[in-house]
């Protein structure tokens, strides 16, 4: 399998924890959204994900798969150990909640194209733009916040997808300067998720693409 | 089951449809968004969802769900037939990168309170905010016809939830103004979404609440 990867993508980066927490083994092709007016609109790329997002998964009959929560779910398929979905209906709702709050409510609003519009279309000042991120990162962490029970993880013992969603989430908003001070449960499951060896291997910083970073979406 | 339900919340629709395709008979109460400031924001409905979004489910015991994705991923457990998740993995993975095209990348970016952020802290124009909506709205669809292959609906003889997610959300567009000329594979979908009885009965004008509306979110 072939993950296509870029390594400030939240995205990609719970991609990229689902497969270490599974030991799943990938090549991968880095996607540099920002080199040559960004790699992921150029045909090359557009061809294996007309949507120009990353992660893309190309498995090895040539079938891609986009959407990062889908390629979780098809991996907790394919590689059902360790269990990212709780067993239990309600459990599983629950993690599922958490990481749709992160990945529909918070994440797209700091995309890189929703940023260009503010910023191309709109007018809008580096000010003005980075309260933007400001505002819905902290309203994901808020949300989260509300939903977890750490034990330690978000809601057992093990992470489940919440926590692969949280700990993007969190980088992020770290990274443009919002407080986790508010947030004690994220805190804690933070310094869990630091701790973890799949989390650490994920981590942007980890990643060979990361030592080309320039300042970057 | 209680449904927490506004007739022409993306994101409720979908459940209602889920719902209405697997014949889970829900009370439902409705949340008005636009009454009184938001009843969304009122303490009454924070105490059962503390994002202050719609949809939410309260099961018999009192538990509440949250997320419409999640919630149909609950249901799917609850109810398999008829499945909304197709049995084989790579089926369901496009099938639910369809359905996250729409929830993660477009509809959050016209959900009322972005718009309320973009007139209110950002001074933007009824005009400036139609063509926002417009954007997105456009993307996703964009995005979803080139993943569909309509058989006759998204990639099924049955609708799966990408379905559920694409009929609201060609609902959405077509209320602002998006026309889906260039989108072949989405009309002949939404020709066969509109003329299902359990589509039609999750349809916001069909909805209870739908004969008090005003202008709206």
């Amino acid at each position: 399998m072939l993950l296509y990867d870029y390594f400030r993508s939240s995205a990609a980066y719970r991609v990229r924890i689902a497969l270490a927490l599974k030991g799943v083994p990938v090549e991968r092709r880095f996607v540099h959204l920002l080199r040559d007016g960004g790699e992921q609109k150029q045909p090359a790329y557009l061809a294996k994900n007309p949507q120009g997002l990353v992660p893309a998964l190309e498995l090895d009959d040539g079938t891609v798969l986009t959407q990062s929560l889908a390629i979780i779910d098809y991996l907790e398929a394919l590689q059902p150990e360790p269990r990212l979905i709780p067993a239990d209906p309600i459990r599983a709702a629950r993690a599922r909640a958490a990481a749709l709050a992160i990945a529909c409510d918070a994440h797209p609003l700091g995309n890189l194209r929703v940023v260009s519009y503010l910023q191309q279309q709109l007018g809008q000042s580096e000010r003005a733009v980075l309260d933007w991120r400001r505002h819905w990162a902290s309203l994901g962490l808020e949300a989260v916040e509300a939903l977890i029970r750490p034990a330690p993880f978000c809601f057992c013992v093990t992470p489940t997808i919440a926590d692969v969603c949280l700990a993007p989430h969190v980088f992020y908003a770290e990274r443009f300067g919002v407080s986790l001070d508010p947030y004690p449960n994220i805190r804690a499951v933070a310094a869990v998720c630091a701790e973890h060896p799949a989390f650490q291997a994920a981590h942007p910083a980890a990643q060979p693409d990361a030592a080309e970073a320039a300042a970057g979406p």
